[in-house]
């Protein structure tokens, strides 16, 4: 396998922890965001939105890291990232897309380049809006996971998914930009739960070969 | 089953196409965004993100429309909204997610009025920052439906499924902001493949007790 990613895209580093939850190898590839190489013509025939990541395995390429992870974890069902139950797995994954769907698009580097160059936007509007979506989204994480008996040492019980998955990245983005994280115990306590794994040391953007 | 929505969220129009191609009734329940309804403590309590659709069943809450559509696909597997074949689910799920993650976030009702009311940015401006999104995201879309062998009459094989349940209220919300969706014949090829079935029919916003 052979993953294109970029050490700072979250939905790479999502992508990234699962390989190595998986206890899965991959060949890295990087596809440099800020200098554009995602719109190279040969990249956008492994991706045709012109995104990261793409996972490359045989003559198929993968794209969007959550169909990914889900491709990861039908193949490779052993650590399992969602529970067996259906009303359980259904909890996880709207945790998952409650990151994936309702903060970090509006939050991903594009979107930003957007408000600054064409809406001159001044960088202190940005950052707000960028705060303002984690806060938006945070609050509401943090008591789905805090209010239900099935949070654990993770998102959802004591093994690390595909909640959590999705969860470390989006606080080292929301970290970055500085983000109040003090109202959000529970989230913070999992996230320390996370930190502490390997799996997730070793997929951080600073360990990667493209890390600046 | 109960489904807490609002006529004009694609979310829960997803939802709401989802149920009729699965035959299950729900009872529904209106949310008026506009109104702000979605903030209530009450509703709060069924979707701490303060977002629609919710899926009541039982005791249970489900929130997030994808979760809720994996949820429907898991426990009523007939007719399948994923083919059975691991790479091709992971297909039809980045399609789905091309939409759901990188189009419609970005247009959704609460950042257009944060465009306006905290940005003060223009109608004009806004109406241009929602038609570049659904640009940048139906061109690559388009580009993976039109260069694949697995398109069918819909976005995968002959049978309706997960990624055209997404597509089909981007189309909506994208004619009502008049796109120009020329240059996505295959999408708009899908779309009229879809709008031809009642599922898709009786699941128009306009079809809807809450409709203006």
């Amino acid at each position: 396998m052979k993953l294109y990613g970029f050490w700072r895209s979250s939905a790479a580093y999502r992508v990234r922890i699962a390989l190595n939850l998986k206890g899965l190898d991959a060949e890295q590839s990087f596809v440099h965001l800020r200098k554009g190489e995602q719109r190279a013509p040969d990249f956008l025939t492994l991706n045709p939105q012109g995104l990261v990541p793409s996972l490359i395995e045989g003559d198929r390429a993968f794209t969007q890291s959550l169909a990914i992870v889900e491709y990861l974890e039908e193949t490779h069902p052993a650590p399992a990232f969602l529970p067996k139950d259906a009303m359980a797995r259904a909890r996880v994954r709207a945790l998952a897309l409650a990151i994936a769907c309702d903060i970090h698009p509006l939050n991903n580097l594009r979107v930003l380049v957007y408000l600054k160059r064409e809406m001159k936007q001044e960088q202190a509007t940005i950052d707000e809006w960028y705060r303002h979506w984690v806060r938006e989204g945070f609050t509401g994480i943090e008591q789905m996971l805090a209010t239900s008996k099935e949070t654990g040492k993770f998102c959802h019980g004591d093994a690390p998914g595909l909640a959590d998955i999705c969860l470390v990245p989006q606080i080292y983005n929301a970290q970055r930009l500085a983000c109040d994280l003090a109202p959000y115990p529970t989230i913070m306590r999992i996230h320390a739960a996370c930190q502490a794994l390997a799996a997730f040391q070793n997929a951080a953007p600073e360990q990667q070969g493209d890390a600046e």
